[in-house]
């Protein structure tokens, strides 16, 4: 049998091209076994202009042209490259989207908008998204006082060069009355197989949910959370400081760590160990073998096998290769990586040959 | 992580226990890739005996010697052994049963009874089944006319040997009338992975069954066929001369075998092919992934890797690996090799340590 179609060529992650990843996929970092990435956004306005939604078209393309100035101003590390969203096509921009370095909304809108971002993709800006400007910092693993310190620091430079709105009585002024006062996210994404697997997720969410913070899917359309992804952020920006918002966040997040370890560790236990490595090798085996192979289905096993080789069960993987796989098979980056349009019937077919080239490699290391 | 339990040692079918395989599975010769083996069978009675039916146990035990020393005393190659059932416990005669050595009624009745066959298992001759003698010639792939000759040789043996119950209107004598007349029952084990997911395999049955052709799973109870694995064979042993039936059976038989052809070569062509390696592979993922596997999802998946096997999607198996681990995974062989009576759930366990076991030894070849 020939007819095996020609892999594409996946970036060696291993190599010079390791920040290709992105900073919230690089894998290192505290607790990133569960905790993928943390992630602080501050919502900014400026003064004198309405709100991006009011805005009409001049002012909207004066507004971007004004920021893109001033970020490009910032004494700041790293440095940010600014980029004109509507100098990019579609395909470019979907995949910004999937390196969460700007918001699906963001993508298709029709504004003047403009996103920066550095090399790293540790900080991201978007301009006349629903705020003038949404600046966001992402830290790989578990850290949200770093990652607040960093975004602070991006933040000050941006208070120093450009007049802020903000109201002695409310605070940073927004243009949806949810992100008045700090104008602060505090989000972390996290990796809760266990918990799912051992029925737990609803009563663990619900713990986070009771002192206001958000739980939801990273993946997927409303309360399902395909790859057992989830994401946890405060929902609360007026009332609270700062310090408060990134405790409650914290604290709740590190129960779920230790909630979701300790429920891996019983998973390897006793009668349910067997259970458990053959749900754990059968999801290798899948992406390992499969030739047509859905999105759904993609993070479904990948959660697996990640399980898997976070406790030692899959040796010769390591988390960059499936956070490799977890990027590349979103469909824009597919489409990128095969440098052509495909429809959805193509992409499971191509998605699979992706899975099995980075896999085929790791196994060859 | 330790605790992988040990893994059986896997008698290594390339070496001087080749023969382990038994003739069924041999794996060569004339459409083994469709057919895997052909067999005659004659059903005898020796005059001045009842039935074994009908015998008393006096008179089972007297038959049961009187044919054991019958069968010691012919020249016939290859050579026999011959073993009293009774001598053999409960999981070494379904061992028997496994290899397809003797039936499981065999097995499982209480008259004095015995089983003769060569080291090959090519010849098993069963004393005291429904009828007094049950001679089976076995031959790997499809060669009725071959397999036909070699079964006349040893009923010429034992006729020359043994007075046979014989009557010039009926023919051979037997205890079922379904069996009167030639006594012949010609079958061939055929693997139709392709009628069945090409969803044919009903109207090719039918076919078959149109000229009085029995077609049945080989393994599973009732219709269900599990594996893909079926066995014609013909019913009618009273009307028909012994060419006649060889004949017909033949001609069903060749016509299937090109059925299967042809719709293998469909399922790997155009938009089909990318449908039919996704299957294979994934079945072979989960084969070698697989930590708890039940002998009806084994025989689901071996089917279709056998089907990949032979169209040279997969390269680095042999059908000998595939036909070991059909073997081997059986409930008493599978008891056997692991040199313990295992409880269902564990014996899920251990049938995936062997598959595991067999396909890395050929992985690594």
């Amino acid at each position: 049998m020939s007819g095996e179609p020609e892999l594409p060529r996946i970036p060696d992650t291993q190599g010079p091209h390791a920040e290709s990843l992105g900073e919230w996929l690089r894998g290192e970092g505290p607790d990133v076994d569960i905790a993928l990435c943390t992630r602080i956004r501050f919502a900014r306005n400026v003064q004198g202009y309405r709100f991006s939604t009011s805005l009409d078209a001049r002012e909207a393309a004066d507004l971007d042209a004004f920021l893109r100035r001033a970020i490009a101003s910032l004494r700041i590390e790293p440095p940010l490259t600014t980029h004109e969203l509507t100098h990019l096509d579609a395909l470019e921009r979907e995949v910004l989207v999937e390196r969460h370095l700007i918001s699906r909304e963001h993508a298709h809108s029709e504004r003047p908008r403009s996103v920066a971002y550095d090399a790293g993709e540790s900080v991201a800006m978007m301009i006349n998204e629903e705020d003038h400007l949404r600046s966001q910092v992402f830290r790989s693993g578990l850290c949200v006082g770093e990652t607040y310190r960093a975004a602070e620091a991006l933040d000050d430079a941006l208070l120093g060069a450009v007049p802020i709105a903000f109201s002695e009585q409310f605070g940073f002024l927004t243009a949806c009355p949810t992100n008045v006062g700090t104008g602060l996210r505090a989000s972390v994404m996290l990796h809760l197989p266990a918990l799912v697997w051992g029925d737990e997720i609803e009563r663990a969410a619900h713990s986070a949910q009771k002192i206001h913070l958000a739980v939801r899917g990273m993946y997927g359309e409303g309360s399902r959370a395909l790859g057992d992804f989830y994401q946890v952020s405060n929902q609360i920006t007026l009332g609270r400081t700062e310090a408060e918002v990134l405790e409650d966040v914290e604290t709740a997040v590190r129960q779920l760590v230790d909630w979701e370890r300790r429920v891996r560790i019983a998973l390897l236990s006793g009668r349910k160990a067997d259970q458990t490595k053959d749900r754990v090798f059968r999801a290798l085996g899948t992406l390992q073998n499969a030739h047509i192979l859905t999105s759904e289905e993609c993070l479904t096993n990948l959660s697996a096998v990640r399980l898997g080789v976070h406790q030692e069960l899959i040796q010769h993987l390591t988390v960059r290769d499936l956070n490799q796989i977890l990027l590349l098979t979103q469909p824009a980056h597919l489409q990128q990586l095969c440098a052509e349009r495909l429809a959805p019937a193509d992409r499971d077919a191509r998605r699979a040959g992706v899975v099995r080239a980075v896999l085929t490699r790791a196994a060859s290391r």
